[in-house]
């Protein structure tokens, strides 16, 4: 257990609350009071943190990704979809006209895209959600950003499509390429939340830095912390 | 306050609770047992379930991305800044080897995207904190994603800017400017990840619904549930 905790850089405590919580595979056992771990059990340590930590997943939710990699002979592609439903559980939809409105908004969406999506993927209520209540906020401009948004998640999945094949090419087997897969999204929506961050700073650092409406203030290097402005 | 529940949607006991956490202002006192709530009351209610519900903050996080709508004279560009740390107050990142090199990978990305972001902007350890995770899984195939995932937050930056430009023009004024991008970072983060579920799917239902390795399965009707295939 000490090498263990060692070998996966986390605290004793922590990986005994993985097995009690069975998140973890117990080790062989060899003596009353001795388990055997092997490099699979590091693998499956670091993996668990990087759901739970990168991907700020709940124990239970991290249990059920977990449990969708072990089920065998499906494909990548049914694997995601379990994945997805087990990081996203449905939410309960309000039962307003608001929403319905907004959810047809979305069925519309997706047939302008030509996007072939499957009529209880939990994006569709989720896009609702957000739509509906950015109507109810009466942020009218922010409804404009859905398509813009839409195309740009579209070259991210086929990123993530990419990785996933050249796990497959690289390993030839289907359990790597359904890790890559699992991993690609939980630990991709950290990332893109993250980027998001640098490139919104990017994008408006030019151009929303003045006051709005007032008079043009002397240039400023980028270099300064934007906080100092205060 | 039931006129108020009711104009909100929010039962009198949730927002018992907001006002107790102080998140939202108390109405001007009229009576010994009664207080006097105006339609800007209601707006609050809205954009805190936005925060809360839609965007997933927790109450002190919404009650100081809040704080920072709140801050008067500040350019939009720096209340952004505000709110992005509000909500994603510095995580401890780790003194590690792996990390460091993953700091400098981001630092080097960015150059090559000719971004212009500040030293401090959370985001950048945030990247690395997912790069040293993805290296520690031995899934190099997913840092191939960095660029094109940056790529498609660029455009999504750009969506939000002209979302804010235009609250900016219906309305001539900066609390509209600054509300709309606020709300937009929140929702917004919300809006990404439903929609990258949307797009996944449709990425990968005709691509990866085989069972790679082996026999060609029989073309399906694209509306059934996958998760049937199980």
């Amino acid at each position: 257990m000490r090498d263990l905790s060692e070998a996966s850089g986390v605290p004793v405590a922590t990986i005994k609350f993985y097995l009690r919580e069975r998140l973890l595979q117990p080790g062989e056992h060899t003596h009353p009071n001795q388990s055997l771990y092997t490099d699979s059990h590091v693998r499956q340590i670091r993996l668990i943190r990087a759901l739970t930590d990168v991907g700020g997943l709940s124990v239970s939710t991290a249990k059920a990704v977990i449990g969708v990699l072990d089920l065998p002979g499906q494909s990548v592609h049914s694997v995601l979809s379990l994945a997805h439903r087990a990081m996203a559980p449905l939410a309960t939809t309000p039962d307003t006209a608001e929403f319905r409105d907004a959810r047809n908004s979305v069925d519309a969406l997706l047939y302008r895209l030509g996007w072939d999506v499957s009529p209880d993927n939990p994006g569709r209520d989720g896009v609702a959600i957000v739509l509906s209540t950015v109507t109810s906020l009466q942020q009218p401009q922010l409804t404009a950003v859905l398509e813009p948004y839409a195309r740009a998640v579209e070259s991210v999945a086929l990123a993530d499509l990419e990785a996933v094949t050249a796990a497959g090419a690289a390993h030839a087997d289907r359990d790597a390429m359904v890790e890559t897969a699992v991993i690609g999204v939980v630990v991709g929506d950290a990332l893109l939340l993250h980027l998001r961050r640098l490139a919104k700073e990017h994008i408006s650092s030019g151009r929303l830095s003045r006051p709005p409406f007032g008079s043009p203030s002397p240039e400023r290097p980028r270099t300064t912390d934007p906080s100092e402005e205060m």
